[in-house]
């Protein structure tokens, strides 16, 4: 899978094609993909079918790029490799000109394979499950519109915790942690830590604090009745769902962890370092 | 001026009005909340009249009323007297049970008057005003949609200080301060400071922090041609206006400053204590 | 054990005595608390033992008390539970009006028993261990005195994560995520989540952010050869080592956990509600 | 002046003396500097005379360098200018490879002088004035030892604004909000605004916030009689003071501001990005 819109990512997809060709190890290409790049001569395949039919995904693009492709083969426990064509990325650690010496030791199992925890939320509307979606990143409550402050309670595993009322609240993954999460005053999780955060968003009380959860935690998030306005829900920033008033939403763990796939040479806190650019060792 | 929507609200309306009968002081109430209120054989006004044809405002209900009563005659420079019905105020200091003894007070010369600086918005298409709108608390630049971060320039006085991806900006008086900018983590300003902050909202970079400057910057706002996300704007949470790529957004002083009015045992500190849930004096 | 310190309360340990001299339980007091106290007539133990000698150490006092009784009992594995007559406490949540209640579902066996982790700090001079303390709360380094910046690198499970130049570090447990880390802007932890998080102290940087880490990691801080200044360690406030130039100081979990005893009714949630002075359940 | 301890500083120095020598410029050197440099056959002057004797006072050095300086001619009005042998330094802006060109021209009369406000800390003990000092970036009020919280109230004109339980506080200047305040959480105040910034040191209370408050204010510390730890207080992080039980700390401005000189492309806020690491316009 890439990402369409970026300049010249024919030529990256391209040098993953031939090599594997080289190799003579058998591929396809998402059928959306190859028709918006033009890559012709290619074996295709649907998004759809992409997660079951293959042993390793490979995603040229930005994070943005792979959380969306985390998010269709999460169920089918595909591994997942990334290869940057974006910013400097937490997710996808692959450079484009290193692509044959990377692949080449990937494929001889050479690698780091992390279990990259998930989230499914689901919105349950008059005691029934209504709609659902899933999140590598995190799944966030928002207003949309400004200065109209959302009123919800917030349960765990059952247990009331505390009624907000604020612009939205992130629950994140490790992983999301160092995103949307980290912008609203979240901390950063290590992602082998079994843990979601709750961060709220422009909270009305001065002492909410991000909350630091077991990862096995139900969240629930129940929408005061009587608001006159009703909130949405995003996961990733990418899936948006539409509350109702008197909706619960329901995050909880996904049953499958997302399989990350880094070369050899990976390291959490490097990228840490890079990506907020602290300093490095003093001396 | 009166909130229809608070309950029983005519009651406070009543006594106040009363009280001015009383007294035999002229007045006249807002026509929409007259017809709203059901009040009748009081004399009344419309909202657009008001400000030029009174010497003192009375607004009856919670801050969100007072700002609103405040936009409206703010050019106009009429005192403004806030009688609370909604929570806690920082703006509405008298309560309904006190309002003959303050009124009494007040209309004997015996209050103090605050100057409230305000802003005002002037959004610049294609170097010309195009449209406008003043605030008491903050303008809000905000991008309505989650996870779509804005990318916009700010310049001060003329000079560029920094480019920024976040979810948007708060531009806060020091009225404002306590209200949305402080759930950003802005500082507390205090009222008789000739000041703004600039809060960023969700901001991309770690290193962004509040920015206070001087009551009298022009600040303008460049938003990106490029970006294919059109920002909002927003005034005091209630006026929105909406802006197009390549605009400029231009926040000033307003020419006048809000007359505030409290009775003489107003004090900011205190009020400041008790909104913020601040112990108060050890021993 | 008891904070002798606290008025009048030998009334509150007289009245635990009571009940169980009347329930005919053995049970001996601290002998520093029994003399401090002017106890007379009863069975004292000296504190190095009584962790070994007890089935139950019963802690009258605030959360300070129930620190200190935690880490001397914490290596012999026996159960705390705490009676409050400090502030109102996270640690300490019977109420000396309610002791005969309590106590006697407690000893009957109705109770909820927490495993509370604990953290082992050593300083490592000249490749060996030199000195050891552990803590329930947190293990803090800092500088002692103002404006002088302490430089050192942190390393987790022997990979370097960052250096630092700030007034200190926080490491925390999940008890200690409530306390001094909160002060300095760390997030909220689960009691039951195997963690603890790294909250830098006023940090040179602005993108230092608090970390979260798996409770099994060992920290190690090395702190830089060539500053001219040598901070100190603290754990739980109250313990306090003298580091020298070159150190590392090793933080690692405790090999037991506190075994914290509470009444069927605690809550962990409500007593958040309460301390952080979060609103209680809208309407 | 000088900082003796920044390697090869003899060269920096000497090329300013240089320059001087070439322009007949009749010139001074402190003489501790002297001293320390081992600077031979240069005119020598005590550092307590260095104000009133001189028209322009060249710092070479980093900002703490400057910060020294400024407190010891700011009751003389000599204008100051810095020659940066520090880290990246908000007050010292001139390379030292550009000596002779920049100095030419400030000499020749083109420069900026902005006028920077600073403080004086008196400590009142039994209603008399007992110790003073002055600062230009800021007063902070502190424990020396970790968990040591200090009990204090701060009165402002004369008026009751809060209790506090914290580590300290600190009382920031425009000048010194880009440094230890900064780290502190507080807000960036532009240097040409008439203010001064609280900001509580890790305090106990949720809900403390930075408070900025008018440039003419009186802030007054009290401290608690009660307490059984004594606080210190630090100017600009050099001067230390102790104060004892019962103290008050007065914290006013200083009658005389800094004249600070800079090279006439000096700009504000493009130092701002530089020390922030705040990202450039974007493309």
């Amino acid at each position: 899978m890439a990402k369409p819109s970026v300049p010249n990512i024919q030529e990256t997809v391209r040098s993953v094609t031939n090599f594997l060709e080289r190799k003579h190890i058998p591929y396809h290409v998402d059928d959306y993909c190859a028709e918006q790049l033009q890559l012709e001569g290619v074996p295709t395949c649907r998004a759809l079918d992409i997660g079951h039919k293959s042993d390793l995904l490979i995603v040229v693009g930005g994070d943005g790029s792979l959380l969306n492709a985390a998010r269709r083969v999460a169920r089918d426990g595909t591994p997942v490799l990334g290869i940057n064509r974006g910013r400097l990325g937490f997710l996808t650690d692959i450079s484009p000109e290193s692509i044959p010496e990377h692949l080449e030791a990937i494929l001889a199992g050479q690698y780091i394979e992390e279990q990259r925890r998930m989230l499914k939320a689901t919105i349950i509307r008059q005691a029934a499950p209504f709609e659902k979606a899933i999140a590598l990143n995190d799944v966030v409550l928002y207003s949309g519109e400004i200065a109209r402050m959302i009123e919800f309670e917030i349960w765990v595993d059952g247990v009331f915790v505390c009624s907000h009322r604020s612009d939205g609240l992130i629950t994140s993954t490790p992983t999301g942690s160092t995103a949307y999460a980290l912008s609203g005053g979240g901390p950063i999780l290590h992602p082998a830590l079994n843990a979601v955060v709750l961060v709220p968003m422009h909270p009305h009380t001065l002492s909410a604090r991000p909350l630091v959860l077991s990862g096995d935690s139900v969240i629930e998030i129940r929408i005061s009745a009587d608001t006159d306005h009703v909130p949405l829900i995003s996961c990733d920033g990418h899936v948006h769902l539409k509350t109702a008033l008197g909706d619960t939403i329901r995050i909880e763990p996904l049953e499958k962890t997302l399989r990350l796939i880094h070369p050899t040479d990976h390291e959490y806190f490097s990228v840490l370092r890079n990506k907020l650019n602290w300093s490095a060792r003093s001396a």
